[in-house]
């Protein structure tokens, strides 16, 4: 018998789309331009703008330990992941539709302060909560389901990049990882202070670049941008392979958190912000030529964006130059970090 | 401390949507013309059509146990309860996306045959998946997000109903609560023959009511609909509350399904088909001018649309006369059925 969990090879999302073609005519609006395979669905409507559409979820025991994330915390965590992806497509986020299974032994107060948590988030990015379904679960599961709005060919996709392009991320990565290792050791939110809290924060409160997201799109400086919730070392590949294209990384241009440096120490910071995941940041492609307008908008909205490589054409595959002078492929950092240069 | 199972007075949506309240301009399109409190949301777009929004899941353990459920029935499921809601706004389903946590133990076989059973209602109802999550998760659970189109004006709400009107509901009911006893006796899927499969059949695998959903709102017949997934004596209620009417019932025009009255008895069929739930059949109420037009519609499609009673001023309650004459409230059906006329 096949386990579940060796069945890495196909998403259980793309075999069914693989299998479900509807039969007949669609209806007129909300035609698929993009389906499955980037940060969000687009559907075209018949008005102005095209939809985006996306999901995602944390349940308890997988994505965090309810002992770890205070429930205002999670509650806007729930939305983070959601206003993430519709960032990457340089949409703006619309409405939502929320499913929340609890176990009845749940404490009231905790999923009272999880409900002030993603009304909170909801109120800071302008979205609303337009509808949802609450039940039992045997194991606590939040459900996010957003709409967002993009200018027909506005929207930004994995597959815009091309050789010659710059590689850039926003914020700095790795504090994430550094957070989760601090709470898996026994640190607690509220307990711990200075790089330990910030370290900490981000993981239980990571922070989705919708503005970011949105201006990369609307000025089209994003020729192609996916964001980073499961790492550099997974996502690049992921645009490389969409865009039909390769890269080139140098290590020593990826921006790393002080707070992960701080707590990891810089080796381990290093491969945190290459494989730890769950960052939220963007990773854009842009064109060599709109490097100076990459960096203006970086300092109007004051957050950093990096350029860490630059696109290269396929056959070179996807590889990062690591502080020794040596290239390694990407494939290898997502094996177990075996090969990470930093471990060499 | 309170557990959570006794937060029942408001949901935890209500909670999270009354106090989010987005600051700033909304952008275009998308806005909320009908949030939450009916089957789904309608929210305005720039174009022809207006656009529903709905989501549902279903977990293992509260509503579904794997062994009961072939993984293909399962999926099937998943899906159906999101279309009955498209459905009961007289809406067409469009597009979907859809998160699935697996417990790492799963039998990839069981997972496939999920993600078969859901490609194959997606086919049946020319739905299309747009995107997703997949996970590990504690225990198996599968959430749909889906939009439909109506056009504007035309989306079928809770609140229509005015006194006069006729109420009606699509198909039999008690079937499926039928089956969930004889699977809770140990009856499994495929063992069973006669009214004892069909009703086994009638849980597993509901039949939304997309088309008779659909017809009730193009006609203009249905003046306000709802679906019956949490059972009658829920849900009328309900429509009654959106509407500011009161209603009385017949119970001896309720139709009950004769699987359910074969494998209950007359009288615990009639109370199935009452409080029940799960039947996913539609509850809906049309002006008494209609009701020849309610009755063909019924012939053309097959599909029985059975009188079971009418829309009363609000002050005369929400009623249902037994077969002794006496009239009962609903809210006395709800509480444990203790006041239920078959036990009188």
């Amino acid at each position: 018998m096949t386990r579940l969990a060796r069945l890495t090879e196909q998403s259980l999302i793309d075999r069914i789309a693989r299998i479900a073609r509807p039969r007949g005519p669609r209806p007129q609006g909300l035609r698929a331009v993009l389906g499955i395979g980037d940060d969000a669905a687009v559907l075209a409507s018949a008005g102005r703008l095209h939809t985006l559409f996306t999901t995602d979820f944390l349940t308890e025991g997988i994505h965090f330990r309810a002992a770890w994330a205070p429930g205002v915390l999670l509650g806007r965590k729930a939305l983070a992941a959601s206003l993430s992806d519709i960032a990457a497509m340089g949409g703006v986020p619309s409405s939502f539709v929320l499913s929340a299974g609890f176990p009845r032994r749940t404490d009231a107060t905790y999923a009272l302060q999880v409900a002030r948590g993603i009304a909170a988030q909801a109120r800071r990015f302008g979205v609303s909560l337009v509808g949802g379904d609450t039940c039992a679960a045997r194991s606590l599961f939040l459900n996010v389901a957003l709409l967002g709005l993009v200018e027909p060919g506005r929207e930004v996709r994995r597959s815009g990049a091309r050789s010659g392009d710059g590689l850039y991320v926003t914020g700095r990565l790795g504090a994430p990882a550094a957070g989760l290792q601090l709470l898996k050791a026994g640190a607690r939110h509220g307990r711990a202070s200075g790089a330990r809290a910030a370290a900490i924060r981000a993981h239980l409160d990571p922070e989705p670049r919708v503005i970011a997201g949105r201006l990369l799109g609307l000025t089209g400086l994003a020729a192609a941008m996916i964001d980073l919730s499961d790492g550099l070392a997974r996502d690049l590949p992921r645009l490389c392979a969409a865009s039909g294209a390769g890269a080139v990384v140098e290590q020593e241009a990826i921006p790393v958190a002080r707070s992960a440096a701080i707590v990891l120490g810089g080796r381990a910071a290093a491969r945190a912000a290459l494989v730890g995941g769950e960052d939220y940041e963007l990773l854009f492609a842009a064109r060599a030529e709109h490097h100076e307008s990459v960096r203006r908008l970086a300092r109007r909205i004051r957050l950093p964006m990096s350029r860490i490589g630059q696109i290269v054409p396929a056959r070179r595959g996807v590889r990062i130059l690591a502080g020794s002078g040596r290239y390694l492929p990407f494939e290898d950092l997502r094996a177990g970090f075996r090969h990470f240069p930093a471990d060499a």
